[in-house]
């Protein structure tokens, strides 16, 4: 990994690479998306049956599109044992975390009878999409799940794409029925996010999107943001090792090579006071790397988005790291609760030489969707935040309006908003 | 106001038609949209002068963009003193109610030595868009800028278009100081929103963008999303009455023509189990209307989304409330907080028959930025939740980690992570 003297300069460099990554130019893709909407939005099922035959080159009717609970009990057969009891025991974690998150409703009376107040009520419906293809990741399943559940949510309705053969991935079964989907249809692709959107015969109109996907489901969750609630668009993946002398360079090294693994466009940094630590660090990765199974991709990601970065003192390294914004940010110094306390801008912290980052994707239970690309600034993981919404509530009395309700006349008429007005006048005419 | 009895067909034709107000082709404005950005991203400064020049007619440099103390002043000098004091009698109920939104910073931990966590920060920089011309709304100056000092954001930072005269509106400016923004810049549109995403010389790059504007400062906020975050577009407005017979009509009158009055594409409706109350209030409506100073608007608003619905019974009235899901609801019935139980889908809820819409617009203190068009289902009014971001904290100790370290190793071989495997394992390598 190539190693930077830390400075505004260079600080500025690793900013716009990092940017970079922000894919921007999706002309092509964006008409034939607003097309599949709109077959969706007129032809309802027959047009998710056209466009899942054609893509998925799976043969899916209203017969077949939901999964059954035969289906779900034949996926257990296929999945190891021991991961079902892993998935159960991550799950523990992960909804004693997101339990923790949950809101109340508020109320505030005073004496003379006004009482005012917040209503938190769950989302009535939530569509999750859960990629198909090779890559089946159970986990993102379960951090999808948990949340909408956490916030009471009456129906968690999940879509993934059915193989050739019609069927889902068994782990991706499993984990949905783990976690508690209450519906599985066999739909991908932009198809099924404008189902979820619009509804059809079969597929029922949610309230809010989650989930990853690829371009068309992305550019498909943006198309129909504003008639549904969608989750924010994830970037690649990223971690920042905030390290000191005291760190074990073969636990960072190991640390930044998981995320770099994801895919080429990931990001992984180490920015350290110590030069030898970077030394040592960068010796590490090198020698990992040549073991690893996913070694092409990890080169790559090194090559474009690695970075080690050599501090001057901890201050301008904590700078720097609320700078960046990292998805993941683990922190490895002697005083790393400290260190904390002065992070203003990460997804999800890490403390500590054995809080390793995936500790955090699979099994801790806070949720491992992240704001990623610098959007730590002011976006935050999914949590049961992302399933609820709320209400004001406002109660006068006759005798708690009395007395203010010339001010409201006033402030009213200054912005000559005259029927305001006649609303208050008219409840103390004579 | 038409009189339609409430079925499932008609409730249907109320929901489309209430939709339709949702603009959709934005094609010939995007252009131009995409234009201001790209020259105020390259040009900073220089592009923010050229527009406000070519659009405002005002002449505006580095020397005068932002507004100084003697400008405040000199609002303060223009406008009516009993003015200021219903705004900072306004003010006290707004920071109490946002201030009761505060979120905090929680933290568990165990025997073992793992410790989760939530940190709660407020965004650092916030931009508030005030728009400018004819109709001046200092209460909407008041709205926006609480919730994010209450939120604790360090700077806000307010932009609006000045006059021809190189001024901006003295009530605007008087609300933006009594509310606390801490530096208010002379520049509106596309040209503004893009400023603040960007930063130029004088004006600061912030994390968050909220406020009202028109439809180049709709557009160019929806293109800098992900860049910094934003706040939801509102729609045109929208009031629904639920009332029995209990309620007095002429109140309910009002209060429809209270939100009737914003603008053309407005919506009020009356749901009321009383053939007897929509009659009554029918007429109420065009007496009033008679004599309001914005009857024109009044009557078109009415003519395209006016309704009296009359519902069978209340259970009905509230499957229909839900499914509307308002900006603003009253509850003018016998038992209003029992019926608000039920109340799944609103921005706000006024209570009983003093609980007037204008009352929260201007005074109660619940923020009067809420969500339009049925996204009440989704979204929730504007509050400190829009101005902090939370990110995870984990910590385990290699006690915690070493018991769970097997099965974190099964997760991500199963996903195929090697890399992912590896950082736990180099953790217990012997």
């Amino acid at each position: 990994m190539r190693i930077v003297e830390l400075t505004k300069d260079t600080m500025q460099n690793v900013l716009e690479d990092l940017l970079k990554r922000s894919p921007n130019s999706y002309g092509e893709f964006e008409g034939r998306v607003t097309e599949i909407i709109q077959n969706v939005k007129n032809d309802r099922d027959k047009a998710v049956f056209d466009y899942t035959r054609r893509f998925d080159g799976a043969d899916i009717g209203a017969e077949n599109i939901r999964v059954t609970e035969e289906e779900i009990q034949e996926a257990y057969e296929q999945v190891d044992k021991s991961l079902v009891e892993v998935i159960r025991k991550a799950l523990v974690n992960i909804r004693s975390y997101h339990e923790k998150q949950r809101q109340y409703s508020w109320f505030d009376s005073k004496p003379d009878g006004t009482m005012l107040g917040q209503k938190v009520t769950p989302l009535s419906k939530v569509g999750v999409y859960v990629p198909g293809g090779k890559a089946v990741y159970p986990s993102s399943v379960l951090m999808n799940i948990v949340p909408a559940k956490a916030a009471g949510v009456e129906k968690i309705i999940m879509t993934t794409p059915p193989g050739k053969d019609g069927k889902i991935n068994p782990s991706t079964l499993v984990a949905a029925h783990e976690a508690g989907a209450d519906e599985v249809y066999k739909a991908g692709g932009a198809q099924a996010i404008a189902a979820l959107a619009f509804g059809t015969e079969s597929i029922p109109k949610v309230d809010k999107i989650v989930g990853p996907g690829n371009i068309y489901v992305a550019l498909a969750k943006k198309a129909v943001y504003g008639h549904v609630s969608i989750d924010s668009v994830a970037g690649p993946s990223e971690i920042l090792v905030l390290a000191d002398e005291t760190a074990n360079p073969r636990f960072v090294a190991a640390d930044l090579l998981s995320q770099a693994e994801h895919d080429e466009m990931a990001s992984a940094i180490l920015i350290t006071t110590s030069r030898e630590l970077a030394k040592e660090v960068s010796k590490e990765v090198d020698a990992f790397t040549a073991e690893l199974s996913r070694k092409e991709i990890i080169q790559k990601s090194l090559d474009n988005y690695g970075y080690i970065l050599i501090a001057e003192n901890m201050e301008d390294a904590i700078d720097t790291v609320n700078e960046i914004a990292s998805e993941h940010l683990e922190i490895v110094t002697k005083d790393p609760f400290q260190v904390m306390t002065k992070i203003k801008n990460a997804g999800a912290i890490f403390i500590g030489e054995y809080s390793s980052e995936p500790l955090g994707d699979y099994f801790a239970g806070p949720n491992h969707v992240l704001p990623t690309n610098g959007t730590a600034k002011f976006f935050s993981p999914l949590s049961v935040d992302d399933f609820i919404k709320k209400s004001s509530i406002i109660y006068y009395s006759r005798e708690a309006l009395e007395p203010i309700h010339e001010d409201i006349i006033k402030f009213a008429t200054a912005e000559q908003l005259t029927a305001h007005a006649n609303s208050i006048k008219v409840r103390f005419e004579k």
